[in-house]
């Protein structure tokens, strides 16, 4: 039981600097690994298979396997993806970008052509051409928080430890080049006997005080105070910590659209998704005029997205990003959060605080009962599929109407929601539910007893076409996901948000999508395609359809021209608001309100329900 | 007749930046732009509707965009990918980088948020979240001949004629960042009724008369001489000067692997394909003992890829590169070859000429004839599969085995080869076989009488798996390619090079191919599953199907560890040969040869033939 690791893996005295990579994954719990095969990176792979724990998930194409290894990380902290030189990594760089943005931890490994050919700089395969080996290096590092060469026979073991941990304490992407003869560099398997040292830095004594004591004031004096949940919550680990301060401080909560998921939203303090400037009314009504907010996690306190701009009205923030505190106007770099929320946790005295708590209204809209006949609309179905939510759900939202109909429901507790709100690459959900189910099989194998977490794809037509074929991947290794297809015929984001154009690039070819599994040799799942009201509340009213026991893919069919309720009511107020004030100052007529087009579906949905 | 384009397009006096930009490409003949909309580009795309000649591809995604646009380029010697900002351009850059590689023509616009947003750095979608709008900009220098933006109303129109001339005469990739709210700058029409100068630049007549007496001086003095014809020659248009030069001088002419297509390989002075270490025999006696070789069009001189070195052995080459010349030792920049290459023409005294012209050796393997149930390998399927080619066709073949196959056919007068032989991106070529169709379809209905062009694909299941959606697009567009899809049950290429390893890698999920036209909403089509010889030669001997009425795909069952036949062989000998280098040197066993595994197969195939 108190056997090393070198002795429990019964590993010669000396491993190749591969082989020790994949231990320190593993050793880390990270079980799967993202990516396609190439020349350059077939050594490399080979040596994954020296190691009981480790499996090769043999992705579809390289921005896929990157979506993945996002997924996964998300659930364990880090994800791994190897690819092979210029083609493979490029192909990736999208989904690392998207990494890099939403602060997501990935150890990005390239097998590269061999150093002396990169010295003579050869013409080689996969390569510009003109003997520069060093472009698509110089490339990753805009989209990563560390770069390295494994080149050097001494301190190679040091830069993998180096790399893993950069990756795992930043929360971002690391590029590591591993050319293809330095594989099997000999490294003393001794060092894994040593775990790598993930801990925090401390926190300078002197500024954590200054920042506590100060961040206490405002707490203890607030009298309409906010807690605002935001994506690094999840990612930078600070869910219990954040569970803690809620329960103790009583404030209403609120999350951001990064940030659904991390807090337990049936609790009498939690108020809503805020979503700035197309939040409901009673979310507004407290974030906007709160005269303290805490943003614990925070990714960004201003963001702008086409339909919603995102932005806090009281000047008295206390923003806790991930490794620095901004609070009012002052600024505190090099902080862990994490540490310094406990120290909070430990300075609080709650007899101090003059907020008096009130109950928040319930999100929940009162179940509407359209007839069985009716048509779905994306407003009711939103609404209604809160209902079938389980607690440790894994939800997943694809960027277009799916992420903002996501925000109307409310999630039971111990439930993930993924989305990528900020970078918004669409196609990410479908590599981001491959790496998900992998991460939900190692955690359930984990875990005694065994929780069992669903994941649940919501993905419009129009992104499921951009990365169709990891569902051959979520077939290959039979994980059971719910994937609904939003089917409106295409791209209606787009087509709300530009709807003047008669253009037709929002047009998709129509797919018949459930017959895909089929097709890529799937043989145990179940498909459905829900048109009417009746036909979604038996499906959610079925037992049998509720347990993951086999993949489930289901066509949600959708009006072209319909989006989410919410959206579409706040937008309208921005816009009208926008133009009165551009008219004001230039009397411009570029301005997009919606065109009476929309105006009857939105009537009949009203009249309808 | 005589009108001014402004007039016969009734154009207003002052018209958009970006109508102008479209404008510029019909003029061109430039009428499919390839991309995904995105809320940063609709604007631009709006504008497209405005010219009766321009459609827009509406892709999959964008890295198969990028194909496209690639594909359509290598026909129409310009392609145009818009995309958005961020997540869709560097979803597309591995495309790019390979048409930076392989030199090919792309004009990539982005679509990009308004300059008051990049000047405020606002915190918006599709950003790294860092205020940072630079960053895409700066990546996509690095494989880019010229990189600008549209910001400035007085001169963008200079600079999007600067743009499109840049990309047609380099033939590399230019990026043009268009924010959003420039796309309505006004330029004066009448700009359009000067065409876009796509002179060559006079070469400088001090330097062009050295390097023709030289050349001519090699020309009349060798005994031994070989004309290759490498890649650029399609790219710089130079086909007719090749013809012209290669009827003249009646030296042995080879092509290189991505130069296949470009001269007449029916003429009795072909010699066949050189791929360096690799090539048949027949082709190595001559180039390896030329003592002279004039390379046409250049792409690289040497070149390596896993299966084969590609070099001259010879110090007498000219090698005329797009833009410069080497000779012998001597190198000559900025230098147009279509240019000097007539000034060569014209100069040419052929009764100065040594050589005795001899015919080449037939390439064309005697057919075999296998009994009808015998099962299909690569070796039988290549050398079949010639006797199919008509003039005319555009044959694409992807990396992997095909790419190897296809050296071994030979191909009808006037077909065009594509393939990716430098950059080898895995996928590319669905992407390319759509953007060809699109070529083609305009080409034939330019022409009079119309030259039926067939666009035939052959694609390995490995890489067709990687970008299967882009089958969608074609499906969309009601186009007729032939798809050949070679199912060797994985990627073979790799079993075959690391074919040591039990890994599974290589290994993918077995599809239903042919049930995919279906699924993707296509009604007109055929599609064969061939397996034996018997079926195949039945195939290629029907007349229907040798009409591109329809789409059809054919799924051409080949053992997992077969492949062709030159690849093997004379890889073993190589590799033979470098494992009693390297053992005589170090004593070194990392050499890979083919183990026994792969002999019973050989063996098998030699009998059964
Ligand atoms: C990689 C990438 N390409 C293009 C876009 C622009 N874009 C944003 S939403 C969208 C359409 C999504 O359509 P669909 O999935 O059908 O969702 P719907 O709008 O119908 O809900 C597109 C193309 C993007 N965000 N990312
Ligand atoms: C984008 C990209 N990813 C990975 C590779 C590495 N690679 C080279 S060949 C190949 C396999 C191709 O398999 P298949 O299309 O089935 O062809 P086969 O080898 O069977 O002929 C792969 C993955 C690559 N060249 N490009």
């Amino acid at each position: 039981m108190n056997s090393s690791y070198t002795q429990r893996y019964a590993l010669p005295k000396c491993i190749a600097i591969s082989d020790y990579l994949f231990h320190r994954l593993n050793q880390l719990n990270i079980h799967t690994i993202f990516g396609l095969s190439g020349e350059f990176s077939m050594p490399l792979l080979d040596k994954l298979y020296n190691i009981p724990n480790l499996r090769w998930a043999g992705n579809s194409n390289e921005l896929n396997a990157a979506y993945a290894a996002d997924g996964y990380s998300r659930l364990k902290g880090l994800g791994c993806l190897i690819t092979t030189f210029g083609v493979g990594e490029l192909s990736a760089i999208n989904g690392v970008a998207g990494s890099y943005a939403e602060h997501v931890g990935i150890l990005h490994i390239v097998g590269m052509p061999p150093t002396s050919a990169q010295t003579k700089q050869l013409l080689l395969h996969h390569t510009l051409g003109n003997g520069d080996f060093t472009v698509f290096h110089r490339i990753a590092s805009d989209v990563a928080c560390y770069t390295t060469l494994i080149i050097d026979s001494e301190l190679c073991a040091d830069e993998v430890d180096k790399c893993i941990k950069k990756a795992w304490i930043e929360q971002r992407p690391v590029y590591m080049g591993m050319p293809v003869n330095q594989v099997n560099l000999p490294i003393e398997s001794a060092r894994l006997n040593t775990p790598l040292d993930l801990q925090l830095h401390k926190n300078d004594p002197d500024v954590e005080k200054e920042v506590i004591s100060r961040i206490l004031s405002f707490i203890y004096k607030s009298q309409n105070p906010a807690i605002i949940v935001d994506a690094c919550t999840s990612r930078q680990n600070l869910i219990e910590e954040t569970k803690e301060l809620c329960n103790r401080l009583k404030f209403p909560v609120f999350v951001t659209p990064m940030g659904k998921g991390t807090v337990n939203e049936t609790d009498p303090q939690f108020g809503g998704v805020f979503t700035g400037s197309i939040s409901a009314p009673e979310v507004r009504e407290v974030v906007d005029f709160a005269d303290f907010i805490i943003v614990i996690g925070c990714m960004l306190s201003e963001f702008s997205t086409s339909t919603f701009h995102f932005q806090y009205k009281t000047k008295n923030c206390a923003l806790l990003y991930s490794t620095s505190v901004k609070l009012k106007n002052a600024t505190y770099p090099d902080l862990s959060i994490k540490l310094l929320l406990q120290k909070i946790l430990a300075n609080l005295d709650e007899s101090k605080l003059s907020y008096q708590p009130s109950e928040q209204p319930s999100m929940m809209v009162p179940r509407p009962y359209p007839a069985g006949n009716v048509l779905l609309r994306q407003e009711w179905v939103w609404n209604e599929i809160s209902h079938w939510f389980q607690p440790g759900d894994i939800i997943i939202t694809e960027t277009g109407a799916s992420a903002f109909g996501v925000n109307q429901t409310r999630f039971p507790v111990n439930t993930l929601g993924i989305s990528q709100a900020l970078w918004g690459s669409v196609g990410y959900t479908m590599g981001a539910c491959l790496g998900a189910e992998f991460a939900v099989q190692e955690i359930n194998k984990d875990k005694f007893p065994a929780t069992k977490h669903r994941v649940i794809l919501f993905m419009g037509d129009g992104a499921f076409q951009l990365t169709v074929q990891e569902l051959s991947t979520i077939v290959k290794w039979g994980l059971t996901p719910y994937i609904f297809v939003m089917n409106n015929q295409g791209y209606s984001v787009d087509r709300f948000l530009h709807h003047r154009s008669d253009a037709s690039y929002y047009d998709i070819q129509p797919w018949n999508y459930l017959g895909l599994l089929r097709v890529f040799g799937c043989t145990n799942y179940e498909t459905k395609k829900i048109i009417t009201v009746g036909e979604f509340r038996s499906m959610i009213s079925d037992p049998n359809f509720a347990t993951n026991d086999k993949i489930r893919m289901i066509e949600i069919m959708l009006p072209p021209r319909d989006v989410p309720q919410a959206l579409l009511d706040r937008w309208v107020v921005e816009k009208e608001q926008s133009k009165q004030v551009q008219e004001e100052n230039e009397n411009s007529s570029a301005v997009n309100t919606p065109t009476p087009e929309f105006q009857p579906l939105l009537k009949k949905n009203q009249v309808g329900y």
